[in-house]
């Protein structure tokens, strides 16, 4: 078990990654002691991984009860947090109840918000079940939910109090939901570590099995640099806003296609691209460089063609973005594999580059 | 212009109480400079002050846009929050907007909720025009909404950036709500400053006739204190419990009326004798303690005679209570005019002594 600090000034908590462990869990237990424990997951994250999870949690010693919600993006609104917080009250949860979210990224933004905002916050810790959320939105306290108009566009920086992050878990992932979480990994090479890229080529074969000692290494370097940013800009004013690189026009592409057609990772690669394709149009990167990002998502499956929407329809679903600011949205852009850097574009700007 | 500082560790700001004086506003223009500023009011709030708002914000050169919602408990929910997060996309809102709440306690509430999760937060600033929302609910960073199932039982602990407390709103208020933020202020005369119930008793006819005057000194003081609070415990962990004085009951009460029957500070008065009467059913406080609260209360026409529930329908709505831990209820009793305690008790402990 490797255990990474995230700094945040008030809020500071771990990241416990574990491989084959049986006392993966046992940090439920020291952490959260004597506290009532509520389990947040799904009925299809729990067919996967719930014999695993109730068995370390009673070796922890962790007494939990459990409500299930739907997960999948289609179910991140607010209609669900009120359920949610419908269900805490049935199970008379208090300010010392512990919310525990066994599950994925949709999960683990919805519970998160729920446990942030019922009886104005009680805490909660991760425990995420797939790769995307281990490397990624487990990691640094962005909770919420999504609205008609655009993804996560309700929510709050609130930091659970652990995150635990059992690899094994990923072993019952689809494949498709494995390439998603890559993404994600390739994102870290690409902004800070190109180390990674050529790992994730060497080991590609264990890495889409769901190999967790292929896996391991990915998930814990992706969690470091994920605590690290975080830690330096918990609320995104600055340097926290690499971690956006691709996901401008990933959550574009995300909502022309109402969060139905790609997997979030598989946005992300295709956004990707297409800042790569505006860095290299601005004069910044060098067309090797996008050579190499379309090379490594090509190779685990990945898509790298940008779709072809219409300009206004690209223009309109750029247009709602949270990081925007008087119009101009904090472009992350590519210098080379592992520097990045953030520009303010319009969205006019940015399709221009396509 | 009186200035007082509210200390809350990372999100300082400062209470800003004016009586009649032509730049009011001022804070608005240098605290959130050349900030896109968008005021969110009621209908019924605007007919009162709007004039005097514009009028204040011209003069301060502060540009704003505005949109009304409903107040009233009742509208203090989740279905109105998702109206506003509507409101402000269609205004264009992002990260640079600030939020001016214009209005009472309700739409402070509901108001600060919205901004603290919209976008995952925008900065907002309370502009309280009713009594109770200038000595309470402005102050503190307490936001959020009613649930069926209790009231408050959603929201953040989310500090504005500033609080402009102008007095002579008042004048517009009806005596009633005149009367209900009384009791606000006579709670902080027994929870802190027992000089406040004199000054009450002495000035009564002018606070009654909503003489700016007369207030002057009540909203200061009051603010002063609660200032002074929630800088030392801005997320009630301990201290701020003693705001809750007369509130256990109080919301108690307001649920078994639905909400329809008393002005908040009209049950928070009625809550605070069944507190005292509590108190000194466990012989922490003296008789004359009580006598001298009813004699205030009554001398300004709030009600003093705890409503005669059935022993079943206050334990139901006693036990839905945020500040509840394991099944015993925070609760706040009287040692003294301007001293307070907070006990654990049940319930049923408390119903026993009514």
């Amino acid at each position: 078990m490797d255990t990474i600090s995230v700094n945040i000034p008030g809020a500071p908590y771990s990241i416990f990654v574990s491989g084959e462990d049986a006392a993966w869990a046992d940090p439920l237990a020291s952490i959260v002691p004597e506290r009532h424990q509520i389990v947040l997951t799904s009925r299809r994250v729990a067919r996967n991984v719930w014999p695993r999870f109730k068995k370390a949690c009673d070796r922890s010693g962790v007494r939990i009860q459990t409500f299930l919600m739907d997960d999948g993006e289609p179910h991140k609104n607010l209609a669900n947090v009120a359920k949610g917080y419908r269900a805490l009250l049935r199970l008379k949860a208090d300010r010392s109840t512990c919310l525990v979210i066994l599950g994925g990224g949709v999960l683990g933004d919805l519970g998160g918000f729920i446990a942030a905002t019922y009886l104005r916050g009680i805490p909660f810790v991760q425990v995420p079940t797939t790769l995307v959320a281990q490397v990624d939105s487990s990691i640094g306290g962005k909770v919420g939910v999504d609205l008609p108009e655009g993804k996560n566009l309700v929510g709050a920086f609130v930091q659970p109090r652990a995150v635990l992050s059992h690899v094994p878990f990923l072993q019952t992932l689809s494949r498709r939901d494995l390439i998603g979480g890559l993404g994600e990994v390739i994102k870290y090479g690409m902004i800070q570590d190109p180390s990674l890229i050529p790992l994730i080529r060497q080991r590609r074969d264990g890495i889409l099995d769901g190999d967790p000692e292929a896996l391991y290494p990915l998930v814990r370097r992706s969690s470091e640099i994920k605590a690290e940013v975080v830690s330096q800009d918990e609320k995104e004013s600055g340097l926290r806003m690499i971690l956006n690189f691709g996901h401008t026009f990933g959550h574009a592409i995300e909502k022309l296609t109402r969060y139905r057609k790609y997997h979030h990772g598989e946005a992300v690669a295709m956004g990707m691209m297409a800042a790569v394709k505006v860095s290299e149009r601005l004069g910044l990167c060098r067309k090797e460089d996008r050579d190499m990002l379309r090379d490594v998502l090509r190779s685990v499956g990945l898509p790298v063609e940008v779709p072809g929407f219409s300009r206004s329809n690209w223009i309109r679903a750029l247009a709602v973005d949270k990081k925007s600011r008087g119009g101009k949205i904090r472009f992350v852009v590519l210098r080379s594999p592992g520097t990045v850097e953030v520009r303010p574009l319009t969205p006019a700007d940015l399709v221009k580059c396509l």
